[in-house]
Order: structure tokens, then sequence, then C-alpha cells
């Protein structure tokens, strides 16, 4: 089953509102089998949202639209699909009475212009919304359905949860839409796709997609309306052979987050974990204690920005800061040394660099980060050049000192 | 001007990644004058893509789109864009170089998959991304024009802004849509809103937002679509008036930073800044460092999260930490008064709490927060109970310290 989203809001065009709606409905119909093929934000503009509607349905047949069903004058929606429809709006006494009853059990009169909320199209169905004003609206005729739900994310999400779910999966054939996440870090997108190969059509009709970000590259495979039972075979035997070629780089799936990931395997080792962060100035314990329960792992870090702080609180020595430049090798091992002995901990995790917009120079260009983890009697150190900006380098920084740690920790025995 | 903002890829559909994109090009391309009039998102399908910039050339002429021009097989708007306007690709001997430039520097193999991102529409317009691989481009002919900008964030800003946003200024009427925004934080919505009190007439055409966040409420106020000199001048006297009336609780405008306010207090009064944080974990030093320059003022911190920590490091005492428990005034002051020895300087923040999920207890339920600042002699500490989750909380605990600090600072004479 295919469908499309329109959502309406001025706000949304000037991109003043975050159009959460959208993302939450993609979610939840494809959870439900249900495939968005197409989502269009329109202002609040009658003839811009007839059109958007009618084109989307002339597409697809079904068509949810959120938004514009509030009692002021920009509130357009139900009008404009009553008219594409060809129908009145007519005054619902039902949706009257409980609107009359909501405002006096508030103990607040009712304004004129709330009684326009009682007004539906011929013949629609009024899905009830008990969290605001404006009931949902199921216009349905030759095949063509239009779903008007509330703009408020709340009073969507009630009524997609209790009202359209529900009469969806009446309609529905035991197919889902439903995708896995293989996540993997430290290898460029390009370079993954050389090991995962040209797999495409030996995973049909399954999709995979490559998707770059600050943490890695995930690799998201999605199954489209296809059997629940086949899917989740299907998508099961394409992540195992993803994370076999991702080898060494895959450090889980789906929502998994990789501090939780090295947090977990320094638990199972019984080791506790300190940070010495310079650049990062605190982004990677931030990182680290964004996991519940890291209390148990996690001792504590310091943030050396200044030099004076690498040298006096983690005993990097002013012979090796002069010659090599707090951005080096030497002082990147010498401060995850520091941050073992002061916390008195087994693991550590270092990084100093040049997060930028200034302090390059042709030698250590912006981006140039150290990193090094340390795990019982091991150390290791990396130098990498991100790109991006300050924000970037510094999160790409934090992760890949993380994922250093879990490869230093995956190749010793336990 | 009208243009309309195809925004590509699967991901957005099945609301597995927020569209943030859309939003940032329509609050760009508003601040320029240019009505964004429809949105739509459409899947990695080249007949999905082609269908959508064809429908939305065909009602405006202007189409930008973001996403879908990376170096894998589900990259596909380049093809779907070429092919509509019946263009081949070819291989731009300037892309090829300035990619083979970038993998040179960042030091790595360049995959034989980024060549075919050097690959343009013939005819079109190549606009350079120094923070990817993927360039923008701009195809135009008979007055039907499409921008592809990559999908990126951070690359699609980095090109609006220094490639699109110019070329359409050269095209643009002197109408604008403008916002300024005054930020306020440690005061409710609804308190704020009394103070402010009801301006929505005298303020007219203008409109006003309260947007509320877990950095605090910003009051938002919007000039639609009027000559550019007027909108300033009435922006500027409705900010004036907002400004006096939000009083000690506004910190900024626009995109200031509360960290930067507080760097910018102390750069100026020559104090340097040291932090101590427990349930924040390293969040306030990275949001501190987040400023580029941060290190003329901050010196470094320690994250204490573990109480043998904030003994052995923050010369907290355990007959404080014993009788009060470490979410207590006494150990928050210890903290704040351990960072200024140990760093050896004139400012300090210390922030101790129960983030949750778990460790509430009656007397002290998840989200309750000692916070202290100190500049100078003085220390002021503060307990407040965040609402939220773990991640809100931290947020909000890292803000409220700051606010601390700028409201302690403010009341001393320089």
């Amino acid at each position: 089953m295919k469908l499309e989203v329109v959502t309406i809001g001025t706000e949304l065009l000037l991109g003043l509102t975050p159009d959460t709606n959208a993302a939450e409905l993609g979610r939840a119909l494809a959870a439900a089998g249900i495939e968005v093929v197409r989502h269009s934000s329109v202002g609040d503009r009658p003839e811009a949202i007839r059109a958007a509607v009618a084109e989307a349905l002339d597409r697809t047949g079904f068509v949810i639209t959120t938004g514009g069903l509030g009692p002021t004058s920009d509130d357009m929606t139900k009008h404009a699909v009553a008219e594409l429809f060809g129908k009145p709006l007519q005054l619902n006494e039902d949706v009257l009475r409980s609107l009359e009853e909501r405002f006096r059990h508030l103990g607040r009169p009712m304004a004129a212009t709330n009684r326009t909320q009682a007004e539906v199209p011929e013949g629609a169905t009024v899905l009830p919304n008990p969290r605001g004003t404006a009931p949902g609206l199921w216009v349905e005729e030759r095949e063509r359905v239009v779903v008007m739900l509330p703009g408020v994310p709340s009073e969507m999400r009630g009524l997609l949860a209790e009202e359209v779910l529900p009469r969806l999966a009446a309609r529905a054939s035991g197919m889902v839409v439903r995708s896995r996440t293989v996540r993997t870090t430290g290898i460029a997108e390009s370079a993954l796709a050389e090991r995962v190969g040209a797999i495409e059509d030996d995973i049909a009709p399954l999709t995979l997609a490559y998707l770059p970000s600050v943490d890695g590259v995930d690799l998201r495979v999605t199954a489209w309306t296809i059997p629940e039972a086949e899917a989740e075979r299907r998508l099961a035997a394409t992540v195992a052979m993803l994370r076999e070629r991702a080898a060494e780089h895959c450090y889980g799936e789906d929502g998994t987050d990789l501090a939780g990931v090295v947090l977990q395997q320094l638990s199972s080792r019984k080791t506790r974990l300190a940070v010495a962060e310079s650049c990062t100035g605190g982004l990677l314990g931030g990182r680290i204690t964004a996991i519940p329960g890291s209390s148990e792992v996690f001792a504590g870090g310091i943030v050396a920005y200044d030099d004076a702080v690498k040298r006096g609180m983690l005993d990097v020595s002013a012979a090796l800061l002069k010659p090599h430049g707090a951005v080096s090798e030497e002082v990147v091992r010498a401060m995850v040394a520091g941050a073992l002995r002061r916390f008195g901990v087994g693991a550590g995790l270092a990084v100093t660099g040049i997060a930028g917009p200034s302090g390059g120079t042709p030698e250590k260009p912006v981006g140039t980060v150290w990193l090094a983890a340390a795990f019982g009697q091991e150390t290791s150190a990396l130098k990498r050049i991100f790109p991006g900006d300050r924000a970037e380098i510094r999160a790409r920084a934090a992760q890949a000192a993380l994922d250093l740690l879990r490869r230093l920790i995956g190749e010793t025995n336990p």
C-alpha cells in the first residue's frame, strides 16, 4: 500500500518550525507496511493546498494531511479538501456537542470561531480528538481517500495511533516496509562501497543506501512491502553479509551508539575508563556520559585545553611539548598515560588537535588530530586529518577516539 | 521570486533522518526575500526524482534539490536532472583534479567510485564544495533552473551561502522576509509572556512567536515581504522593546550562544575560567570550547564523574560528601572552589546532579541539579529541578550553569 503525505503550514516552508509530523508519519506508516512515496509541504493557501492534495491523489489515491484544521482564518485544509471532493461543509451536531463539553470542562467560554471546527465535509467520517479542538476527518469516495489530521504533534500522534493506523491495518495485507542499519566507522564511503561490492541485484527486492555522517557511514537495508516473515528473513541474511564485508569497521546495528559499545566492552572486562581531552574540550566525556549507567565504567576526565594544564594535571613534560607541539604523537601518548595514572584506571583515551577555524599551519592544517587509546599494557595512537568545520572536526575526533579504543580492545584477548 | 525545494532521500520518507535541509533552505531563502511555495521529498529512485523536479519546474521554473549527489549507486539526482534537461553527463577535469587534490590532502587513496562525482550534466555550472566530494550543480536552460546541492547539512549550508544566495541576490526585488530573535533564559514562557504583554497589535504587520527550548525561550519577530529598510527599522524598534521588557533574562540576539557571552565577559575582565562537572560529564566544557578562540579564556576542566575523583582531584572532603551527598550545595561549592584552586583561575563553574533515568529519590528526584559559579571573591550556588529526559536535563544544566556565571559577573563591578 502506498500513499502521500501533505503537511500544511506557512511556518514549515519558512523553516521556522521543523516538520516533525512528516518524519513521524513516515516512521509509523513504514512500521505498518505502508510506503510514503512522496511528502509535500505547502503554505496556508487554499489553492496551494487543493493543488497539492489533488496531485497526490492522482498519483496514489491516498493522502494524509496534517495542519490547517484550527479555528483561525489561516486554517484552510477542510475547505480545500471539501471543494476538491465537491462536498459542502455541514455543521456536525456531535462534534459541536463535544466541543461545548470540552470548553465547559476547561471552565472557559467557547469562542464563536470554534464553532467552525464543528463543520465537516458532507459524508466525512469524524475521528474524535480528545487532545484538542480539531477532530480528524476521513473523506473517501470512489477509491480516493484523504485523511486530515491536526498539525499539533501530540494531537496528530494520538489520532494516528488510535484512529488511522487501526483503519489502515484493516485494509492491509500482512505486508511491511522494514529497515535495518549496519553502522560502520573509520572507513570512507567509497572504500566501504568497494568492500561491499555491487550487491544491489543480489539483494533485490531489498534496497541498500549509504548514509555518511560525522559518526561514520551507515548501511541501511530496506524491505519494501513484502510479507513480514520474508522481510525479516531477507533482512537478517543481508545484514549478516554486510557485517561480514564491513568486518572490523562495523561496530553495531540500528541505533547503537559507539560510546555504548565501548562501555560494554570495558564493563565485561571489569576495566574503568578515563579521558584526557584538548580540542574536543569535554565532548568525548559528554558522549560517554550520555549513556545511562556509564558511571559503572567511567571515572572521569581532564579537559586540558591549556598546555599548562597538560603539564600540571596530566604530567606531559615541557620536554615533549616544546619540540613536538601539543598536537603530536608524543604528547597524545603522554596525555593518555597521564589520564591512566591520575585516575588509576585501566583504559584511557586522549585527543589533541586543531579544530579551527584558526591555528592551522602548512605542516598541521586545521583538522589535524592526534588520538590515543590505552587498554591494559597496550597504547595505540593515530593521526587523522578530518574535513569539515570546527563542530564537525570535534565530533569526528570524539567518534574516532572511541573507535580507536574499540579496535584496541577487540584485538586484545579478554 | 518563487521557487520549490525538492529534498531527496529514502531516509527522509521513512522518517529515519529529520529533513533539516528543507527548514534551513526555507529560512535562508526567506531571509533573502525568496518564497518557497512548495517543498517535496522523494526517495532515491530516478523516476520519482525526475517526476518531482519536472512538476516543480512546471509550477515555478526554479527548483533547488538536496541529496543524491554522493558516489554510491543510490545517488541518482544528477542522472535524473540530466535526463530531464536532455543533457549527457560529462567528466569535468577541474572537478576531478580538485577531488584528487582533496584525497591527497586527507592522505587517503581515492576510490574509483569517486570519479563519478566529477561527472556533470553538459553545460552545468559547477559550484565548488570545499567541504566534501560532491560539488553543487546549477543547470539552467530556457528560464528553467535546477540547482543541485549535496544532502550533508554542512555542505549544503556552505554552498547555499557562498554560491547560491549571491547568484539569487543578483536576480532579486528589494522586498525581504526577515526575522530577528531575542534570546532569554532562566524565565518560564508564561512569565516572559506576562512581562512582554499583549503587543501583537502594536507591532503589526510584524509577528511575534515564543520559541521555548532547553536553552530558554527565544522571542522571534518577523517582518513579511516588506521593503528592506522598513523591515530593518521596524525590527530594530521591536527588538529594543523586547530586550527592555525581558531585562536581565535577555542574554543576546539571533544566533548568540550563551557560552560566547560568558567568554566575552571574562575576556574583557582578563579572568580565566575552569569547570568541574559531574552529571554533565564534559558537556559544559564542550559548550565552551565550541566557541572559536575560547582558549584565550578557558583553561580546562575536570570531569569528576566518580566521587573518588571529586575527592582526589577537586579536594571535596569526605566529611561533606558523606552527610550531604554528591548532589548538594555543600559539594557543588567545594567543587567550584577546587576547580579555581587546581587550575589557578579567577572564575569557575561546577555542576552536580541526577540526570536519570535512575538514581532519583523522593528528596532528590531525577532532574535535581546543584550549580555553582565563582567569580573573584563571589560564589553563587543554585538548585534547580529540570524537566525532561537525561539528554534534556544535562543540556538544561549546562545552560543554567553558564547563566549563573553570566548573572554573577553582571552584578559584580568590573
